[in-house]
This record gives C-alpha cells, structure tokens and sequence, in this order.
C-alpha cells in the first residue's frame, strides 16, 4: 500500500463543504467516489482542511493508501477525466492537481503545520453578477489603511476565542499562531483567476491553525473596521475580551479560499516574511 | 399604462434560458414573476433575444407595458432587492441595470434591428475551476491569425445557412447582414469580469440578426480553425454550401454573452467601424 498526497483545486460554491455527509454532494465524498471507482476498491482521504459550504481551494491536501495499479503521477489525469464528466473540454469543479509518494507516517492534517488562507472582497457601489460566488461584495468604501493597522494585532501566539463560531468541534485550547495577517488591494500574487485590480481586496492570513470559522470572523470585523463602525485599535481589546460578541460579523463562505498547507514551519515563516517584502 | 425598456444582466450557468417554460427557472420567468409582485398584477415582458440555457448577458433588453406605481427609474433597485435574496450584500444571478419610458410604439424585440455577442474562449494548457461556467476551455494552442483570417469572410449580407442548427423556429430567410466580426486577444474593452490577459480568447459579431445557435457554430467552426483542421479559406466555401454539415462542431454556451443590442443601423455601423480601429 502507497502512502499518496494530492494537492486538490475545487470551488466550493455546489459542495456541502469537505466533509463526507451521507446523501450530500462534498468534495471528499465526490473524491472517494471517483477513487475508488479507480483503485476498485473503497479509498478514504483524509483532507487537511474541513471547509465549509460555498468555501473554495486553491490548494487544499489530502492523503490516502492505496493501490491503484498505475504510476503515482498518472493519478491525476485519470481522476479528472472522471470528475469533468464527458466532453474532451469539459471542466469539474474539483480538480487533482498532484499526486505524490510520502512515507508512510506523514499524514495531510496531523503532519500539517500550518495553513495560509486568502479572502477576496469586490469593494463597488455595484456588485458584479458573473463573479458573484468567488468575492463577498461589500457596497461601501473600505478604508484599507485602517484595515491593515487592525490587521497587524493579529499577529503572534494569542487567544483567538473571539473569533470561533458555536457549533465546531471541541477544542483543547483557543491559542493559535498567526505568522502573517495582511491586506492588500489588487489581484494576489500567484491567483489570477479575476482581476478587479481597483476594487479587489484581499485578506491573507497564514497561521498554524484555525478554530471554527475564525478567517471569516476576523473578516468580518475587518470589513467594520473598514467602514468605521469599529477603530483600529479596538482590534487589542477584541482579541483580550475572549468575547464572539466583541468581534464583528461572519464574512460569507463564497470569499474565503485554502490557498496553501505546510509541513514545515520555517516555510510558515519564510512565506510570511518573503510577502511582506512586495 | 407606461411602454418600459429595461436592460438586463444575468449569469445563465442557473437558467434554462430566456424564455418562461411552466415548471423550469429561466430568466424571462423570473423577471415576470418578481416584476408581477411589484406591480400587484400579472406582468410580461418581451426580450430581445432568446438565449439559450447557459448563455450569459451583458445587456439584454425587455419592453413591457406597466404601472408599477413609482417613478420609472426606481424599478431595478426594487426588483434587484427582491431578486437578490436576504442580506444587505447579497447578489442574485440576474439584475435590471437600467429602466426607462419609451414611446407607445417601441418594442424591444420589433424595433431592434441588431445585436453584438461576444464568445470567450479560455486557450491554456490546463483548465482553471472557478471560471467554467464563463468561458469555452479549449486545451490545444489556437492560431489567432488564422481565425481572423476566417472570420473576416463572415462579414456582409449572406446566406448563413450552414451556421443554423435544426430544431429552431421556422425562417423566412436565412440571409443576414454581419457588420463586424472579428478575433481578438486579452480582455474585452469594457467586460472587465475576469482576465487572463495571455490566454483569453475573445470572438465579437455584431450583425442585423442571427439564426439558431449560428454564433456558436461559427466559434466552433473558428475554433477548429485555430487548431488546424480548416483551412481559414475554407470559411468562405462553408459559407457558400449552406450545409451545415460543413460547418465546425456547436461550441458550448458558456462562453457567449449578448453584449449590446442596437435601435438605429447607424449604430451597428458605427460600433463596428470604432471597435476595428482599436
């Protein structure tokens, strides 16, 4: 049996999130119907992520054992052939990217480090109809100044149980690392599926871990940082309060995306340094 | 009773296309049924253009006859929140950017007289995910010049019967007038939804009218012009055959969109004429 990682692309908006659920269309569930269609027998992944409905992936990581009587890196082809559906051009909304050989004890979310989300908001007096479930559209003007100084107290090794949901799983502690909060206007680097360059902002936050909700939380007091409903510097005393109640709104699912995994936690670092050089 | 023009965008990834059918969800029925509730009676509207299921536009345009019983430009704020759904930030699928009163004897669908679409077409090695629903995925590297070449035999007052697909409403004549039609690269002036600067391939057509899926057939025989299976001179005999069996294969709706419609011929003219000189 090979130990096998897949780096996986999918948009969110027609699954009911990662997680196999009976009798629900979910990005595992579609996987591990195609893979075992492929191996012959029943293949289970384990996804290192468990986004929500409507979330997206630019990356998300799972892995699997298994035979599949081809080459590791013929994988892909032939498990996208099946999830596009007929057509020579026909395209899925969930992709396999990669497909690689690990040693038998890495597993996509025990041996995962750390995770780097982005978020996109379309920030225009009009919303966009065609993009309307890969952006959270937001009306009115965001100051990016003030959205960046809130950003920055996001940093560093804290409590961030202001900003978990109700209904996830227990937890044994609410203390993360965040190497990297920022905001940006303009298309990020690396992801130019649209292109708004004067009404696109984007949140990108890497971190070694993410209670329940938390990037969509944090989003959305962001975005009320933005408007001005709430100062910059209050974001401290958000954190300190250990308060839901205390943080803003939850940003819809349809911004968010699984942009990256890492196994190693000078590349949680590096990446967070080398972009805060642009 | 007020003679209202309105202009329409939509996505038609989710409709069965333009015109009501009992049971299905398509644009026309949708607009009625929420137009309808404002009104406080039964309400029809009359497009331009029938388009297909999975055919976005731009600017599609309805007349209907109406008293909504507010002044005339507050209709798309109302009917878009309706269409909308729940939230101060939610987009819907379709949205009336525009509505004005026309004279008595205007009629959206009679008194036009011609309408541009324009088909785009993603030209990478690989598919990208979130965009499927907006462009035609064509996976084998396509010679621009070839298919300029091609389409620059389309324009003029022609038979275009070998461009008609069977199963359409019986035609008086299949002669149309093409005013423009031509094959770019990069984005589209104006339809700034996504970009791929490098990879995207745009076909715009501006004509008097225009036969069952004819835009269609003629991008996908543009298509396998590109790839090296026709000869671009060959457009000119395919024309001439008035068989459709000459014609390259039905490219996929996806990647059209009805972008303009036009009420005076002088416009045609003119919107051909300055978009050739950019």
């Amino acid at each position: 049996m090979k130990n096998i990682l897949l780096t996986i692309e999918y948009d969110g908006t027609a699954f009911f999130g990662w997680q196999r659920q009976p009798g629900k269309r979910t990005v595992q569930g579609e996987l591990e119907r195609v893979l075992s269609l492929l191996c012959g027998e029943v293949v289970t992944i384990a996804g290192t992520s468990r986004t929500d409905a409507g979330v997206h992936a630019y990356r998300q990581q799972a892995t699997l054992q298994g035979d599949f009587g081809i080459p590791t890196e013929r994988i892909p082809i032939a498990v996208n052939n099946l999830l596009a559906g007929p057509g020579p051009y026909a395209v899925g909304d969930v992709r396999i990217l990669d497909a690689v050989e690990m040693p038998p004890d890495f597993h996509a979310r025990f041996s995962c480090v750390g995770k780097k989300y982005i978020y996109r908001i379309y920030n225009s007096s009009e919303p966009e109809i065609m993009p309307r479930n890969y952006f959270y559209w937001v009306k009115h003007s965001l100051d990016l100044v003030s959205m960046k100084k809130a950003a920055a107290y996001l940093t560093g090794k804290q409590d961030f149980k202001s900003f978990m949901a109700a209904g996830g799983k227990e937890m044994k502690t609410t203390v993360r690392t965040i190497y990297k909060a920022d905001v940006v206007t303009g298309k990020m680097r690396g992801q130019g599926l649209f292109s708004y360059p004067e009404k696109e902002i984007s949140f990108e936050i890497i971190g070694d871990g993410f209670l329940y909700k938390m990037v969509r939380i944090i989003v959305g007091t962001l975005v009320e940082v933005g408007l001005g409903k709430i100062p910059p510097d209050a974001m401290k005393e958000i954190i300190q309060s250990k308060d839901r109640r205390r943080a803003g709104h939850t940003a819809p699912p349809q911004g968010l995306y699984l942009a990256e995994v890492y196994y190693k936690k000078e590349d949680c670092f590096k990446e967070g340094e080398r972009q805060n050089e642009n």
